[in-house]
C-alpha cells in the first residue's frame, strides 16, 4: 500500500521544478523551494505503515515534538508549588478553546483526589430546607452548557510596576476557556428553597471548597441567582483534578478565585463573609493606601498571542498574521483593534467568529510586515461600550500600589529579526 | 488552613439532622441523608493540604478515577490495530466539545508520526502555479475556527443488521466534535491559481495523505472552494499524531474518510480519480447489488448518550436527565424529539444551544421517570426540513447491504432497574 511521489514517475517532479522557479504572487516569497527536496522527491521512512494502532494510547497525549506546549510555573513569583499558579501556553495556542491539560491551575493548598462518591454538596444557612446532595443527586437536575472564561485576578499583576515577564504564557496565561456543563445554582438554591432568606436583594451566598483552604468566597445573590455553575463537566469530559474534580462553580466573567474548586458549600446569608480570601487578598490597594473590595469583574482584556516573545517571527517580512484573545465579563467582544506602531495608528482586527457573552474571542490581523519593528499591541471593545485602557490610564486611576486586576493594553516589541520583547511605552 | 465541619461546632450538624428529616419537593428523593454521613461531619484525609502544585502535571491527564472515559476498539469487528478504529466514550461525556485525547481514530496504515520540519504540502495538477508548501507557509495565510463533527461514513455501520453493539460508545463513538484552526483550501487554491482549470464547474480535487495508505480521495470543485479547511488545530491545540499531526483536512459535513489526516497533496483534476477509498470502500451496496457512490453528506442523525447500555439508571425512579447528541452534514440542527415509549409519543427536547452548522447539537430531556420500563429514542431535525428516519424507512429504501451512513434512529431499551440495552422495534 505504501505509495510515494518517488514510484509514481518523473513527470511530476518535473512540474515541480517549474513551481519553484515560477512562484509569484502575494505569498508567492513563503512558498518553499520543491526542486531537488528530498521531503517532496524522496520515499520518507516515517511514512511508512507504523504499529501504532488504535490500541496505542486509549487516552491519548500530544504529540513528543510538542513538548514544550504546557502550563509553565514561575519559580520566583512563588515559594512554593503548593499554593501556587502556573500559566496557560497561550503563545502557542490557536482557536478559543483551551484543552484541560493545558489550562493554567491556581491552588490555595494543592490539587486534591476527591472521589465522586465522596463527593457531598451543603446548602445551607437561609434557606427552606437545608440540603445535602450526592454526586448523582446533582446528575438528576436540568443541565445547560456554555462556554466561558475563567481568569485570575492575578493575571497581568506583574505588569503593574513595569515590563516584568517576556512572554504571553506569563503576562496572560492565567486564563481558560472552557465548554462547561453542569446545573445552574439558581436552580439548587431553588431546591433548598429562599423563602426563608426574605428581601434577596441584599442576600448573598457564601461557597467553599472541600481542600484544606477551603477558599471560601461572598457571592451577592443577585449574580447566584443569575448565570452562576455548578459544572461537573469542561470541554465535554470530567473535570480534571487540578480543575476541581468532580464539582466546581463557575461565576461567569468574575474573578477566576471565586470559582470555587472541589465545591463542598453553599451558605446562604444575610451579608458578606468577608473571608480571608475577598479582604487581605483580591483586593486592590490604590495610591492612598486604601482598597478597592468586591472587584468581582474582570474588565475586558486582550493580548497579542503571536507574534510575543515566546513566538516570534521566523519567516521574514512578508505575509504575517498577527493573532490574539480578547475576553470581557461584562459581556461580549465586540471588537479588536490593533497597532504596530505603539498606537499612532490602529487597524481593525477580524474576529474569527462574533463574541458571545463571558467567553474568549480570537482576532486576527493579516499584514504585510516591512521587516522593520513593531510596536505590537492590541485594545479590546465589549458590548457595554468600554475600551480596554492603556497602562497610563489604569495608574493615572488605580496607581501602583495593585497587584490583581491589571487590564492594561500590553506591548510587544517586534524587532527587525522577529524576535519579540515585552516593553512598555509611554 | 484546614477548616472542616468538625471544627465548626454542633449548630450545623443539627440543621442537617432536621433537613434529612424535613427532605420534601420535586427532587427532593434525591437527597442524601445528611444526618450521620461521615461524609458531611468527619474530618477526610482526602480533603488535607496535598503535593500536588502545579508542577505536579504540565501537562495533565483525566483523573485516575475517570480511567473508564477512553477510547475503546471492538476486538472482533477489525483483525488488526493499526487498519482499524476505535469509538469515543460518548456514553460518558456531555457538552459538545470532544477532547482529542478520547476522540476516536481510524488509521488505513497506523499513525505516523511527522515532524512540523518534514512536512510538505504540495497543490498541483490543473493549477496555474503548483506549489509547495512548509508548515510555517501555512501559518501565514489568514486562518478560520469552526466547530464541525467528523463521522466515519461506517459509524452505527454494525446495525444494519440488527442490534448488536451494546453501547452508545460502540454504535455512534465513531464521532467527534472540535474546534478546528486552519486556512481556507479555497485559499490555498487561489494562491496556486485555478485558470488553468477552465470551467470550475466539472474539476475535483484529489487529496491525499503522507502516511503509508495515502487515503486519497476526489472532492468536487465546488465544495473544495466552500469550506473545505485545512487544519493544523484542534481544541485550541496542535492536531494529536494520530488526528493527522501536523495537518489534515476538514470537510465539514462530509464523511470521516475524506477528512484526509497527514495531508500532503491537492491536485486539481478534470475528473474523480475513482481510488480505492471511493470505489471498492465508502459506497453502499443496495438490494439489487447495485452501489451508490458519492454518499459523502453524513445525513442529520441524533443518539441517546445517557442512559444507554454502558450509562444505566442508578438512581431509581424519579427525576432524570435524558441526553444525547445530534448532528447534520446538511447545516444545522434545529431541533431534536425524544420518546420513552418506542415511538408512540414524542417530546421535544431541549438545545442547550441553537444548533451550528455541521457541529453537533447536545440535547436533553427532563422527566420524571416512573421506573417503568422505556423504549428510548431521539430523532433529529436539520434546517434543510429533513428528519431522521426509523431503520425500518432506511432498510426500504437502502436494503441489507450496506456498511455505511446508517443514520437510523436508535433504540435503548431501559429496564426498570435502570439498565439498557441496544434492541430493534418494529
Amino acid at each position: 500500500m505504501t505509495v510515494s511521489f518517488k514510484d509514481k514517475g518523473a513527470s511530476r517532479r518535473q512540474f515541480l521544478t517549474g513551481a519553484a522557479a515560477a512562484g509569484v504572487g502575494t505569498v508567492a516569497a513563503t512558498v518553499a523551494k520543491a526542486a531537488g527536496d528530498p521531503l517532496i522527491t524522496q520515499k520518507q521512512e516515517w511514512a511508512q505503515a507504523t504499529g501504532d494502532g488504535v490500541d496505542a494510547s486509549p487516552y491519548g497525549l500530544p504529540i513528543q515534538f510538542e513538548g514544550d506546549v504546557i502550563r509553565r510555573n514561575v519559580e520566583w513569583l512563588t515559594a512554593d508549588t503548593i499554593s501556587s499558579i502556573n500559566f496557560t501556553p497561550i503563545h502557542a495556542l490557536d482557536g478559543t478553546i483551551t484543552p484541560q491539560g493545558c489550562a493554567f491551575e491556581r491552588h490555595h493548598s494543592g490539587a486534591i483526589e476527591l472521589r465522586k462518591e465522596d463527593y457531598r454538596l451543603m446548602i445551607n444557612g437561609l434557606v427552606d430546607t437545608p440540603l445535602v446532595f450526592t454526586y448523582e443527586d446533582l446528575e438528576r437536575f436540568p443541565r445547560e452548557n456554555h462556554v466561558y472564561f475563567c481568569e485570575c485576578a492575578a493575571n497581568t499583576g506583574m505588569e503593574w510596576a513595569g515590563a516584568q515577564l517576556n512572554g504571553a504564557q506569563f503576562t496572560h496565561g492565567m486564563i481558560h476557556n472552557m465548554e462547561y456543563t453542569g446545573v445552574s445554582l439558581r436552580t439548587l438554591l431553588n431546591e433548598a428553597g429562599l423563602g426563608a432568606a426574605g428581601d434577596l436583594k441584599d442576600k448573598w451566598v457564601y461557597v467553599e471548597g472541600a481542600d484544606a483552604s477551603s477558599n471560601g468566597r461572598s457571592i451577592p445573590m443577585e449574580k447566584a441567582l443569575d448565570d452562576v455553575l455548578v459544572a461537573f463537566k469542561a470541554n465535554g469530559e470530567a473535570l480534571r483534578k487540578e480543575h476541581g474534580y468532580p464539582v466546581r462553580l463557575c461565576v461567569p466573567g468574575w474573578e477566576g478565585n471565586m470559582w470555587v474548586k472541589w465545591l463542598r458549600r453553599i451558605e446562604v446569608t444575610a451579608q458578606a463573609i468577608e473571608s480571608r480570601e475577598e479582604t487581605s487578598k483580591y483586593t486592590d490597594t490604590l495610591e492612598d493606601g486604601t482598597s478597592r473590595k468586591w472587584t468581582w469583574v474582570m474588565d475586558a482584556k486582550s493580548v497579542v498571542t503571536s507574534p510575543s516573545p515566546q513566538a516570534p517571527i521566523k519567516h521574514g517580512k512578508g505575509p504575517l498574521v498577527i493573532t490574539g484573545l480578547a475576553w470581557s465579563g461584562r459581556g461580549a467582544i465586540t471588537g479588536v483593534d490593533v497597532t504596530i506602531d505603539g498606537g499612532k495608528t490602529w487597524q481593525k482586527a477580524r474576529l474569527a467568529k462574533p463574541g458571545e457573552k463571558m467567553a474568549m474571542a480570537r482576532f486576527y490581523l493579516d499584514i504585510d510586515w516591512n521587516g522593520e519593528e513593531m510596536f505590537l499591541q492590541s485594545r479590546a471593545h465589549d458590548e457595554t461600550g468600554y475600551v480596554q485602557p492603556t497602562k497610563t490610564q489604569l495608574r493615572d486611576v488605580r496607581g501602583l500600589n495593585s497587584i490583581y486586576h491589571n487590564n492594561c493594553i500590553q506591548t510587544w516589541w517586534v524587532k527587525p529579526n522577529g524576535e519579540a520583547e515585552n516593553v512598555e511605552i509611554s
